[in-house]
């Protein structure tokens, strides 16, 4: 099988990661798999949510949206519609879960992190690649705090990295951009540390279910990528 | 290790499917696994939502909601509060797509069937068991549909369940209540077809990242756990 | 004149309470009067809303809402509307200034009482229901504050019960279900303490206005049942 | 007893209608119940909601509002808030119902009219006072739609006047101005047609419930206060 | 060039101003710009909004809105749609700045007056109308403060009033009514002091781009309507 | 006096104009005034708004936002709070029709245009850059309607370009970065036509009212602006 781009099922998008592409935020960072560009940017400040207060723990939070021309056609805005949409909400929660693996909460101490990651063009893996630069812009966030003096321990002791997988065609691929995504009968998002253990599965039969044969060998492109991602991020961070 | 409750690990909790518990609806089922209680209705509408007109394809969508009394301590409800969470959302999102998995559009022609899936008390595997839950009344509402001399096909072709799955005190269990829910170290939401498939997979690393050992004991212990929760809901239609 | 379902112009439907209902609330009843089934359920907590601080007092207060599945045909959900509709308002506030008439604030202390009256089932008297219903789930709430010794008085110095009248093919009669409400020229809630006093009356002219006789003989008739309510909750509480 | 103004129980207080206050609109009364003034507007259109298309019948509906500086302490806009109140909400229904019982939806024809009240200053029975202006306005608007050729029958067969009626200091009281509304122990409000037969009745046990006599003796008293207002409406129109 | 109501080009339409035209608010103005109509309200009130706490300052903020019959098709409210326009936003924070602009902050100390501008009646300039009411509102709402006593110093150190101009048939107007606004190439509203200083400027080309010659035109108009506006006020606080 | 950076008072920031920043958008434009960088994306589609069906004539409209790390400080996102803020509102009505001014509807034909401007960066001229951007996507999209060969004649008769000036220590200067806008005691937006003509003119006493001769000023070093920009413009699309 050829796939559309020329990649082999196993390989990567060209991905490119741009730190310090705002002046304001405390890290920020464009990400690219391919033509899927986000802007990732994280924002730190003193103190914690309400229910957290007095707890000495820190907090990492996440929002993702799209840009209205982001998209092959236009979508509506969510602002203008006046409520958030189911897919942005769950976006958004995994995206947040997935920084919060990385984090140390009591080395932290009590900051907030709010990470948006804002999809400036997409092609299939917004997502994944929203927590692949979301990591480094808050590693980026972590060092400034940390030149700030206001950090006492570590607080990022792990990585984390994440990307698609998918069965296209019957056969299992890595990193879909959205041509394959549509055509895709099931459809995985893999969410792991540096060390290669995983932080969030999240697999969905979209046309066909699959089998655990079928699963085993997404699980394991995943395991692949993942580890690329994550090479990538730390010659970005070095 | 001995479960809160006295079960082994790979146990369901005490299952009871209740058809037919409301009059309106073309089916209705009150669902419990231990003390989670979900009331699922089916309701069949002619016709298909704008965008699938003329399709001759028909629709199934979900949704999932809790009362406020149905937790430990009584929630706000959404409709005072004006808007959905993202929790709800998510859920919502994963019955429709999971009961969809079961559905064949063509053989159900235009007609569109909405599964509301009320939460009447919580604890632990809620949106496990509105999933099997549903689909009984899914079942319920096709053969009404049926009845009625509205479908040439069949519009069933397999049944779905679900189950949680997760690790507690660093042991692989099944089916978790509450109590085990918020001490688990990694929770994994599966669903699966009766004939052994996967349709829906969500694990998520909540305290520690898991390896795949681990995550291949969760995987084998779901299966286990939907097998059982096929055969309840195959009796309860028998 | 004979009822669609047998009963004298002045008798009412079977009635059942069944009270704990749930695990969680501090009170909880399923009431049913006949096929409208009702879940009442009441949340206490310390302290009151920020209006009321420092008073001494304590404060009821109460949600109405139905699922989607209660009724004949489905009805959209207020959360997923993203506003609560006209009669929702109405209803919980009726619910709400009917309970109130039972309290004795001053003995209920600081706390606050939230009755949550969720429709299971709707065929007619629902408001009517839920508030029978939410008297006895108070009780309950009363009984577990006093067991905690957060009371020092008696906050329940009377109960309220209510019940629907109608002017249906221009015969008065007692406890309307759909079939009957829809027909009817007229509809009055009536809510009244268990000794015999009016607490609320909403009647409305639905097709004609009606005369000052049909309004007397209306009255009598919401007396004679609301009486009989009132021992329903007796012996149910007893 | 000496009322603050030196009214007589049975007394309304001075009774102003000032027709064509607006030169847009249809119908527009400025009503004055002693200090509480509303504008009611009635604004005709060709055609039906969607429900109700190809009936042949008419549609009549109100809203009602309070401007943010009608009231003493000056309250916040609902628009602003960005949701209607259940107060608000439950007095437009009640204002829609009530003018719909003056109305011949086949005389009408499919014309709609919708009756805005706005409270231009709140003394207490702004609701009350918006019934009875918003008939003077609807019967200005039939003419409007009469003198256009577009009626071909009568469309308002019948008057309606509302007021309210309340136990103060133990002595039912007619027309109720703030300082009497809010220490009164019962509140009513009262819908009535020109002949005298009951619309609407909503009482309230606000301190104390009340017993059957009183409760008849505030229903004569608003039979005799509608009485009134119906004459003054009767003059306003001639 | 004649106008439709016989008016020069720089003549303002007949402009009352009613005082004290409601009993509750500290400051109450009718302003009349010939058939627009505006009741502008002053609400003060102890303390100032969270962000203004403890600096010595008050505040003055406005709103805007027009009931749904004061235009020539009736409007829906914003209270029903669940949002504000644009538009209304766009005006309300425009009178709100004018007005801000004739405060002495420090004078007025730690209190927040808001004016509540509703439009009755609208024909053409309802915005202009309201910052020339809401000035003689604002007025009598210190006066009000002064009375109390709760003023050191005057707060009110000029005066704002507010015209439009427009280009209608290529001749540069003052005042337009809605019949020749519709029909303006170019539409400007002008706020100044009474002194003769500039404190907004918004015009827009409605048809045409305007050149700079005519732009020095529509501005001349407007320091003549504004002096004529500022002696109205004048007079009418004498 | 010197401008913190440097700059002469009638001098531009550096101004850069990167076309085709996008894959997906008929028109997109990367544009940055300083570090203010602002995407500018405009989609065409066929037919036109419900209101402006069966007219002839085409419609650009624009929307407006700020990403939550484009400021000094993180902003809330509108999404999340639900609803769009006055001064969003406000500038996205701004850039419609400024937008609109440079279109010849009936050479345009029944197509859509919908101009968003996405604040990635924020450092004072937001509005003024997105106009200035937007008219370049917008001269892309009609190039990309012509080559689909669904235009007739000419839709941009002339070009639009905005750009702010103010007061600043008591000299009238161009293009204020947010260090000098915060310090502004005036502050007026221009938006002109490439052959000189206004379009709209939004000026504002931040601190102190102007006089006449300081808005004379301030309108000649916008016209000296706006020549500059139009040049820059051109010279883009070349």
């Amino acid at each position: 099988m050829t796939r559309p781009d020329g990649r082999r099922p196993d390989q990567l998008r060209p991905v490119t990661i741009t730190r310090n592409w705002l002046d304001h935020a405390a890290g920020s960072v464009l990400v690219e798999f391919g033509r899927t560009r986000v802007l990732c940017a994280a924002s730190a400040s003193v103190g914690v949510p309400r229910w957290r207060k007095d707890s000495g723990l820190g907090w990492v939070t996440a929002e993702y949206a799209m840009l209205p021309s982001s998209t092959h056609t236009r979508s509506d805005r969510e602002s203008v519609k006046g409520r958030i949409g189911g897919r942005t909400h769950e976006i958004s929660r995994l995206i947040g879960r997935s920084l919060r693996a990385a984090i140390d909460y009591k080395a932290l101490g009590e900051n907030t992190i709010v990470l948006d990651c804002d999809v400036l063009q997409a092609d299939g893996g917004t997502r994944t690649a929203a927590i692949t630069g979301a990591y480094v812009a808050l590693a980026d966030a972590v060092a400034h705090l940390r030149a700030k003096g206001v950090l006492s321990g570590e607080p990022l002791p792990r990585s984390v990295a994440a990307v698609s997988v998918g069965i296209v065609d019957g056969e299992p691929c890595l990193d879909l951009p959205y041509e394959e995504d549509v055509r895709a009968d099931t459809d995985m998002n893999v969410v792991m540390t540096g060390d290669g253990a995983f932080v969030e599965i999240q697999g969905t039969a979209e046309e066909a279910p699959f089998d655990r044969s079928e699963l085993d060998a997404l699980l394991s492109l995943a395991e692949k990528g993942c580890a690329d991602l994550t090479a990538i991020q730390q010659e970005s961070l070095a």
